[in-house]
């Protein structure tokens, strides 16, 4: 079966069309701009690449790009659209609707559009997109993979905020945590990967660091906490988010500068955490050649990044009672060797011997790497992610048990 | 010297006069409901008790009121208020003017005005307490003892939040942390007691719980950081404060319920917490009731209260790469068996082996007590704060030294 990839933001749709016998990835493309100016296409099959430049107003026009993309002579993977055999939608919140990836029919649909509101950047564009596939791909099942699920084996006691219960129950306001798909696939390679080697797997952090970052506690593969929130705003500072701060600081912010409330969400959404610390950059390599050049700010918004994902660590560690295993992914994660170097100082404690050479080294640079010494009892790896494999696998597996 | 110390609050003083050679308690009261119906002062010496009714206006007949209750022929315990050489008074914002007990002459008054509104809710009556002692006794020193003052101390990444740094530097914005002459208290005699024993004293996590609650790491006996923030709110949820959430949230709750931002944040202050998770009670011990009979919400505000905990003791073995005591203190932390049973589960990973029995036991409740059993590498002690007597060393101290 070949499954097609789909993550629809408001003005981007990234794609891949996956072989599912091989688990090959046959093509992959990304839409930018959608409505804007200078919007494009990128394509790429095997090791060509194909960017065209179009007026692309419209998600209709994006897709239709796309299938063309797909089954063109020149550059494209497939006779037609008939070898497609499932849609996998990338879908970011499932609210307390779904707790695991699911087949869209109508009843389905219902029940996404009435979680839409609660991440309203995102659900929005991702409903639009399934619907879109249903009208210009009538005979493909389409199925939503959220980015929560994987979550959603969280015990009460740390999936609830101290708000007074009524406001959940109305709101469904608790924590959901994200990234939940890359959660799952690192988690699941690195149990595959010590158990090949004889070594305990049942209690894994796994440290999701990019322009966002989220951590998780996976007890026996499955999440038992998650640094994410309600929002992809809370747990540890990020590229332009705050993380976690006194809830009153809201308030003084507002106060203090005359924001309004909702100015005020935006601005510890998109104007803190790296970008706002250093006053350099959101992005990570920037911060860590600010640093390197003796920027106090950027030092400091470095180190306040390691010391939040060591806190989250130490306390997963504490929430599993034990540690098998590390596991770095994401942007940062899979190729900064120096944010790996600070996150782990001085964590022998924990009863890891991290290796700092070996960290340093080309090999441990955006590949599957041990980075823990021998004698470590706390295996620390590195581990690229796949989020796309992962919503390509359970599309396959949902629509084959239809 | 005779040091009296004064906690006041808005409409409430408390007091204590203690004798610094032999650091003994002569007398201690409270005046409640200042500038409301219903004001009386609750004044104890010896084993004696004396309620007075009254009608107090405002804090100069307070402050007049506990002057009598100290002189006075049949209850006092002074002869003259010439015998009182300094006041020391209970501060809880420092902001960042000072790190440390300081005497108030003129300079630092302007300098308390000038962080006032920090806690808007406390430093003013506090400042206010202060101006009325010098006024009514221009003779006798005053200090103030800030709650803020022991964690000062803290490193910059653990003091800073993923904010834009104009705000901190604009606004103070940044953790502060409370309690802190109750974590300097137990931390101290943490101390003492592991170093008599000959024990490793290096990495204390002092867990100061009760109606407001709060946890610190120390090391060497110095807050290297803490749970509560800029302002009390933040850390574990408390009676009826939150603790720490997804930032986002406070717009979520404004936008669902339509309260002001203001309201918001007082919601989160006032209801939240164990009364708004369980709706049973902000009381520990009603709330413990009220599991045991089978409340599943007071049981879930119970776990989530643990849980929380916990996961700040982990957090702060791994910020001081190790762990060799944990102390409980405050109102919950001295006499909840069932707490301490609850957050003392699972932790035998960071060395603690927890005497279940011994905590259940009466020596346990309101006294210094040692529940690890002879083979935990990591000690856990009862100890009961005492805040009044931090804040008379340090007023007997400064004013020697002037």
């Amino acid at each position: 079966m070949k499954v097609l990839v789909v993550n629809a933001g408001s003005s981007s749709l990234k794609y891949q069309l996956i072989e599912m016998e091989t688990e090959t990835v046959l093509c992959k493309g990304v839409i930018e701009k959608i409505g804007l100016e200078g919007s494009l296409i990128t394509h790429k099959y095997g090791d060509q690449k194909v960017v065209i430049e179009d007026t692309i107003n419209d998600h209709t026009k994006a897709f239709n790009l796309l299938i063309d993309c797909l089954v063109n002579k020149d550059y494209g993977v497939i006779d037609s659209v008939e070898e497609i055999g499932a849609i996998g939608h990338r879908v970011v919140h499932s609210g307390e609707e779904f707790d695991s990836s699911t087949y869209v029919g109508d009843e389905e649909m219902k029940k996404l559009q009435s979680v839409a509101h609660l991440a309203p950047l995102h659900n929005p564009a991702n409903i639009a997109c399934i619907q879109l596939c249903k009208s210009l791909l009538p005979k493909v099942p389409n199925v939503a993979v959220f980015d929560t699920a994987f979550h959603s084996t969280m015990p009460k006691k740390a999936k609830m905020y101290g708000i007074p219960y009524e406001i959940y129950e109305k709101y469904q306001i608790r924590r959901y945590g994200f990234h939940g798909t890359s959660h799952k696939f690192v988690s699941g390679e690195a149990i595959n990967y010590l158990t090949s080697k004889g070594l305990p797997c049942g209690k894994i952090v796994t440290c999701h660091l990019g322009n966002g970052s989220s951590i998780s506690a996976v007890k026996d593969g499955k999440c038992v906490d998650t640094s994410m929130g309600m929002t992809p705003m809370a747990g540890v500072m990020m590229g332009t988010r705050c993380g976690d701060i006194d809830p009153a600081i809201v308030e003084m912010i507002a106060d203090n500068t005359g924001m309004s409330l909702k100015e005020t969400t935006n601005y510890l959404n998109k104007q803190s955490g790296f970008a706002g610390v250093s006053g350099v950059s959101s992005d990570a390599r920037e911060l860590c050649k600010a640093a390197a050049e003796g920027n106090e700010r950027a030092q400091l918004a470095k180190d306040m990044f390691a010391y939040q994902v060591q806190k989250f660590i130490g306390s997963y560690a504490v929430a599993m009672n034990g540690l098998d295993c590390v596991v770095f992914t994401g942007g940062i994660g899979e190729n900064s060797w120096e944010f790996r170097e600070l996150i782990m100082q001085n964590t022998e404690f924990l009863g890891i011997a991290f290796d700092q050479e070996k960290n340093k080294t080309k090999e441990a640079r955006g590949n599957f790497c041990d980075l823990s010494k021998p004698e470590s009892k706390v295996k620390v790896l590195v581990i690229p992610t796949n989020e796309e494999l992962v919503i390509a696998r359970e599309t396959k597996e949902i629509v084959q048990s239809l």
